[in-house]
Parts: C-alpha cells; structure tokens; sequence
C-alpha cells in the first residue's frame, strides 16, 4: 500500500561515518520504496569516506538539501571532529525541529545531545563511547540498557548493528508492524523487536577490554 | 595480533547492488583494518548507484584493480543485467581463480554460477530469487536450506543479512573465532554462527506471497 507522497529521508554523512550505522537502516528503508526516498546529504556536496576508506556520494549539502521528513545521523569515530562543527549542529538544530522523526545509531546521539536538541529527553547510544554522549549535555536522560530508546520524535539506538533493529520499529510505527515484518523477511533479516533487551549492555565501560 | 601485510578485499560494485549485501560484510572487515584494505571495483571507476539511488564510488575498474586476496560479491536486483555482461563473468572468473576466498550475498551466487566457477561446488542463494541462481548451472550442488555454504574458496551467503553471519565465520577462519567475536560485540551484532541454521528456509518458493 503506497502513501501518495512519499517521505523524505535524510541520510547524513560526515567523514568516517560507521558504515553499517547507515547501511542498516538504509537497506530497511529503501525496501519501501516508493514510499521512502532517500537523501544523501553532508556538509559539502560529492565523495564522503567512511572509517575503512569507501566512498558514498553526497549529493545535496546542507543549503540544497530538500525538506526532511526523517533524519538518520549515523556514528562512527568520525563523530568526534562534528561536535565542533557548528554548521552541523545548526543543520541538525533545524531539521530536527521540522522532521517527523530523527534517528541516531550509534555515537550519533553524541551530536544530537551536543545541538541541545535532546535535552529533557530519554536517550541512549552505544557502549564503546557512551560517555562521549553523555558527556555532551546532562539535560538528558541517557539509558544505559536499550536496543534503542524512542521519545517523541527522537529515536536514539545503541551501537552499529541496533540501528537496523531500531529502523524496523520505526517501519513499523509509520507503516505498520506487518510491513515492516515483510521487509525483515525479505532481507532475511532476524528482528530484535524488543527495544528493552539489550545483550551488550554488560559490556558498557569495558571498552578497553573489549578492543584489546 | 597484525598480519605483516594486509590482505585486500575486492568490494565489487555494479548498478543497483543491494545495500546490506555489500555493507553488512564490508563492516566486519572494516574492523580488521589494517589487517584487510578495502578494494571498491566495477565495470568503470565513479559512482554506482545501488537499489535505492544511493551511490557508492568504484576507485578501480576491471583492469585497473590490483590483486584481490578476497572478493564479496553483493547480489540484487541488478544481478539480472549482469548475468548477460561478459567483462563481469570474465572479471569473476579471472579473480575468483586468484583469490584466497570468495564471497557472494544473495543472488550473487547466479552471478559466480553463470561463471562457471561453482561447478562441481555446493552452494546457496536467496529465497527470494532462488531459482534465478539454480538457473544458472545444473553442475552447483544447490543448498537450499543454509544461513551460508563453504566450499573451498567460496563462501556463497542466503539473502542480504545473512552476509553479515557469512563474514564473521570468513573472519574467523582466516583470523581466529576470538577476533570475530570481538568485532561482534564492536558491533553490537547478535552473529548467528550457525551456518546449517536457516530461518529463512521456510520462505523459499514463496516469493510473490513475502512481496504481496
């Protein structure tokens, strides 16, 4: 059952974005096509590298890019110089504002927290840097234990592979939790539906040990 | 533990790949680095546009490419064109030949079957397009109830996520099952590390009720 107008998903990239942070959500996305176009965008228009070095194809900046009605921020070690970058912040400053919903995978709440936009909310983000977020703002209310974490617009996931399981929920929530079971089959795809289960959290703050 | 010399993985990129066959994998390893470089390859160098419009840059075309330790062959819709596109089956055939492992998500396999290379060889594909790749040679023992089938060199993976399980099993082959499980709980991913196990199996031959 198409939509008539399609939504717009914005997919923002900065250098040494975590490639699975996008691509997950993005594979669940795309199955819906034609009721879910996708945007790549970034601060500069062209080649945008991930952590290992392959390209993705931005192909509207920040001025250009058309109006939003989802947001997927991806994480990644490439989160760390964007929190100092402020006309990052802005474009999320305002397109959050008018989106219908913006999701984080990973450190990607780090940059939301950082905008202000997540303050007075719940939210979660990866174990490996989860005091990078929560180091950006104590206005919110960051969970330790969640797959993913939804408060009003914002859905917030933990690490990596959770984005995909969070981006499911959300199919879900938009287009009904049968269509969103038809896109994991077809991407034969295991969902974690419980946003509480959470089987990393024992490793929060054992980061060191776990790269070791 | 770094190997003295990293091995290069052939990302293989044609128009309209499917996203997570590509990306699910290309995570995992990108883990590894610098043990693994990615190696992104098409027909020409510059953008390919994946199913959902979203373009990934090829950095080396056929003859351009150095020499490929690993190749992942991602599947999707775009397999169809290619199983008549001659310098793609000649590429397949002259690097599969070279390669220490060869790797195909979902109707890649049709790909690498139409090849020639899986002859005499068991492997798997999707339930989506299973018979696309039975199609392609009676001479491939065909699995049709695997999350993904090693023979030999080749490592052909079940439809989309199942790449992702796929490449973890590869990684702990050739870097041990401890460094897999690593990038596992890097990634925060659930790895189904049981090849044999198929919840998908159920679904083959069912393909135009799973789109309905």
């Amino acid at each position: 059952m198409s939509e008539s107008k399609p939504r717009t998903l914005g997919a923002i990239l900065y250098p040494q974005f975590e490639l699975l942070d996008l691509y997950g959500p993005l594979e669940m996305f795309g199955c819906l096509e034609p009721d879910v176009e996708i945007i790549p965008v970034a601060e500069k228009t062209g080649p945008v590298a991930s952590t290992p070095g392959i390209e993705t194809v931005a192909k509207f900046d920040f001025d250009s890019c058309p109006p939003l009605d989802m947001l997927l921020l991806p994480g990644g070690i490439g989160t760390l110089p964007q929190l100092a970058n402020e006309p990052m912040l802005e474009f999320l400053r305002k397109r959050t504002a008018a989106a219908e919903v913006t999701m984080s995978v990973c450190s990607g709440s780090a940059l939301l927290a950082r905008a202000g936009v997540l303050d007075g909310r719940r939210a979660t983000s990866n174990k490996l840097y989860f005091q990078l977020a929560t180091s950006q703002s104590d206005a919110v209310d960051w969970v330790t234990e969640a797959r993913w974490v939804e408060d009003g617009p914002f859905v917030t996931s933990s690490g990596v592979s959770a984005g995909t399981d969070m981006s499911l929920a959300v199919i879900a929530k938009l287009y009904g939790r049968e269509r969103a079971q038809k896109v994991a089959v077809m991407t034969e795809y295991e969902w974690a539906e419980d946003s509480a289960r959470d089987p990393f959290a024992k490793y929060l703050n054992q980061a060191g040990q776990i790269l070791g």
